[in-house]
């Protein structure tokens, strides 16, 4: 299909499945249609009806509370109905298959799937089938895919930094880590990209770095300190734990030493640069607790901004 | 008890615990209730207000993702409080007996149980406690129970042949496999026999027939072939992977081969036959893909009226 | 900090954490609150609007169905928002912190939490934490913390006594059984002794009674029968399986000999008497059938009161 499979046919966004090719009209759109959520969440009567008596299925194939929580509190804010399905304990396990479950609570007349699924690509199957099956009016939000993407995680990201930063075009941002398995900076470098940001570096050892990343538009450095210097935002990636024991690496210390964000370090950025992290953080591991605690870390604020792009999201391809 | 104990003083259904000796009358009544909560599944808000601040709960002893969302989804509909419990991890670990959780939930001003366990007779044995401690305003209903009863099923499986199939009397309905171990079947058998369908077969190995069923009202065939000659309904049967390893079966592949539907197989029932299937399905060993997915197959407008049934089996018990 | 930290400058109830040191006229006012609310949970809609819009978040760091269930039936009787996070297999598993999953909640708009923790103090570190952070104006509720503290079950079982008993000030009131390990019986022994209770005894093996716990202001008796005598009121424990098991008991059936509450050993006590129990029951264990369903049990009226006592604290924190 050549056709961006999460746009209608009038360009309008149907499924949020990666931000890869995700024009920047309709990214803009999202952040600004977000706004108002800020201030809606801060209000005593946290609701607004513009889901109301709609049903949002939280598939989650992998599980993770805290995303799942944020997308539950997004569709509750929107007074949609929400059905948690932990689907690692469920029919799966009976040998249904993926697509059979997905059919089935079509036919309870489920209107939107938010889906976590540690294979890639599992939520743009999904929403192939529900095409092909012709039921396109069922929407698919990715809450991450295998290493693949993690649209709503970048999108929290980009309206973070343009909230502090305002105008993408004359920022440097570095994404910090991970790269190699991380969902979360591949989902950022396609929106900080599309959203034409002056300059994107990735910091990394060698071992975490992904073959062929400069063709996604973005600057290698190994080395941090070269690469935070004169940065407006710094973006730290988690370590998972398992990379910690595995082959790639040598030691938490030893990557606390040569990638772990210290104010020390964080110095060598412009002095007015941002710091964030997707969390859960492991403090002294990626990020100190002086940077993490500190003036310039916007990462809480992150999380109260991905509640309201997460209501912005369903709200939109609720409407389309 | 001679009465009985799912109907009230005058007839009217207080809990659904099982369809063996249920009127015809109060089937019909709730086969007509369901229909106009199967076009509010189909509209913008999917919610009436029927059950608005009464507390349902899941009370599944045994565990199930999918009946137990159908409920969840069908209380949500009708604007109940929906709490899930899932017991086996719960209280009766701690040594607490099913009838002091029961007495429990019911000091907290519980309104339903949707109850599903393993063994046999529990969800009668809460109803009639519920009698005898004075709180018949509290309402049982069975989402199955050991090789007993799934009512729900079984009045999902009528309205989906009556919704097709218009007039029971006219009908041939086969029954296709592990009728041993299957509380749907058992179900469904009652409910045929009861709107009095004018046949009803069962199809299956030797070792999967219960002794005595043609006590029940229907013509036994080990011979699929036989069995399926003329049906106007076929309903498949779910093969359970444990008997797949057990002594009772040669091996899927055997059992396919032999019990298997196949639109081959399915050639020998009437031209406008219709294919059912309580799910989930195991492709290949008692259904083939192209017969579950093909045009005469009705599995997934199952599950679509299977809302609305319990949608109406709640709300009649909760009225009365 | 020398200020009482669960009330507010002008003594007003902002989090609860503990009835030690709790004002007698704040347990009143909380009391006379619940008053209402039990006529609600008897209304066809059992739903009052006061929390509407509100976020509360059930954290059980330590699983309990029956406590997590009471506190979600009343924060959605309130119509809040309840979100449900059993945290032993969520964040903290991966290496967040206790506090980092509380601003994370925090930056979701939370208005509420519901603290369960094995260790005790943990809710008592949230809240000041919530005062460091400036986020006074998030209200921590204790559903439990270690030994330490079960306020919301002490609150309920001071309801239940003034409910039967009427005045404090003239009741001798026994508690019973394992008081070393019992936050239950720790927090009725602070608000016994709060509203002035006459007489507060601890019945007990020897094993089983915490040192010094007579500073407190009870009196203790290893002797059940004597301990028994004239007593207004019977609060028996559970024994925890565990230490049926342990070097501290000899046996269940050796326990129940001594410390079992039987018709015989309760003739002891007033004719009108009450027993009360805070659930699940060791029938047989700590009490025989005929005691725990007997005239003289109020353990289900407790259950009832308790969501009423639990609605009362949820709304009275909100508003402050």
């Amino acid at each position: 299909m050549s056709r961006n499979p999460q746009l209608g046919r009038n360009g309008e966004l149907v499924h949020l499945l990666t931000l890869e090719g995700l024009p920047a009209e309709v990214i803009a759109h999202i952040l600004d249609t977000a706004e108002p959520f800020v201030s809606i969440a801060e209000r005593e009567v946290k609701k607004v009806p513009l889901l109301r008596g709609k049903a949002v299925f939280n598939l989650f194939f992998e599980s993770s509370t805290r995303t799942r929580t944020t997308f539950e509190i997004a569709a509750k804010r929107l007074s949609a109905d929400v059905i948690n399905l932990n689907i690692g304990a469920s029919s799966t396990s009976k040998g249904e298959t993926l697509l059979d479950t997905v059919d089935n609570l079509c036919a309870m007349n489920a209107d939107m799937f938010v889906v976590r699924h540690s294979q890639s690509g599992a939520p743009h199957l999904i929403a192939s089938h529900l095409t092909t099956m012709g039921r396109s009016y069922v929407h698919v939000v990715n809450a991450g895919d295998g290493r693949h993407a993690h649209p709503t995680q970048g999108l929290l990201d980009l309206y973070t930094i343009r909230h502090y930063k305002k105008d993408f075009r004359a920022l440097t941002v570095a994404i910090v880590g991970d790269v190699l398995h991380s969902r979360v900076a591949r989902s950022l470098i396609h929106g900080l990209t599309t959203m034409q940001t002056a300059q994107v570096r990735v910091i990394a050892p060698r071992t975490l770095v992904p073959a062929r990343i400069e063709a996604l538009g973005v600057k290698v450095y190994n080395d941090m300190r070269e690469g935070l210097r004169d940065c407006d935002v710094v973006v730290m990636l988690r370590l998972q734990s398992e990379r910690m024991k595995g082959a790639l690496l040598p030691s938490p210390g030893e990557y606390f030493k040569h990638y772990g964000l210290t104010d020390e370090k964080l110095a060598l950025a412009r002095p007015d640069a941002i710091v964030m992290h997707p969390g859960p953080m492991n403090r002294g591991v990626e990020i100190e607790t002086a940077v993490a605690d500190g003036a310039r870390s916007v990462i809480l604020p992150q999380v109260t901004f991905g509640i309201a792009v997460r209501m912005a999201v369903l709200s939109i391809v609720a409407a389309n």
